[in-house]
């Protein structure tokens, strides 16, 4: 297309000017994404994946969870904690509420800025004798070599 | 640690003040997500995946991409294409050497600054013949009622 646009203007008569910038062609381009220095995102999703199954949650907190860490809680909840001081509290806060009978996890993906698993968890809330099962997709941002920010996107109800 | 220093400091010879704040409570608390104006990502995804179950993936576009949306390709790619036009164009690329056996759609999940949709598609690449089950989980990020920004997130193989 653009060969056929230049050729277009050479047949008017010639100015002599430098062939106009096509700029178009290069904001069309994409751009390499990257993570920063340290573990990439394949790497952490891999690792992190691997303890949770085998159910080292804590190690997953101590090793891959950045000081400012971001956590975010999807559809009805819509709310985000930041740091890493308030994000274990609100695990901590959770469990001490919760009884866990089962979980499931499958993944990881893997993009080009993070990854994503899908948590499936049968679950009581203990205050209000509840249970329910939850269906999520946890996605994950990497930079630097940990896990910078997370997002619990939840399944319709129904 | 705020604390800490506040009572170091109070063993000085007092001079009268208020009690210091305590800041790190407040920092806790988590605030509220927003996504602007318009429709929320619960409105946009349901409809973007109705649509796209009935076929209707360039309505999609129409009515749910923003003009400056990125698109960014997950593990092993690593890019990201920036505005609908270099998006679209990518799009049409893709589809020029691809032919699309069968396609699966579950979902959507939806968080606080959009929804995640996983897909199953089935397809060879006319170029090379190659035949391909790609399994990716896409993440859309929702602001003033548009999709400012999708990301892929691909299995691994084996």
């Amino acid at each position: 297309m653009a060969a056929k646009k230049a050729a277009k203007r050479s047949a008017k008569p010639a100015k002599k000017k430098s062939a106009p910038k096509r700029k178009s062609a290069a904001s069309m381009a994409p751009r390499p994404v990257k993570t920063g220095k340290g573990a990439t995102p394949l790497e952490i999703a891999r690792d992190f994946a691997a303890l949770i199954r085998a159910g080292k949650s804590d190690e997953v907190e101590k090793k891959w969870f950045a000081p400012g860490i971001e956590s975010v809680e999807g559809l009805g909840a819509s709310m985000a904690w930041k740091g890493k001081k308030a994000v274990l509290a609100k695990y901590r806060g959770w469990e001490a509420d919760h009884e866990i009978h089962s979980m499931s996890l499958e993944g990881p993906w893997v993009g080009a800025t993070g990854f994503a698993l899908r948590f499936g968890v049968d679950v009581t809330q203990l205050s209000t004798g509840q249970r329910t099962q939850m269906h999520e997709i946890a996605v994950y941002t990497v930079h630097n070599g940990k896990v910078v920010r997370e997002e619990f996107h939840f399944a319709l109800p129904g």
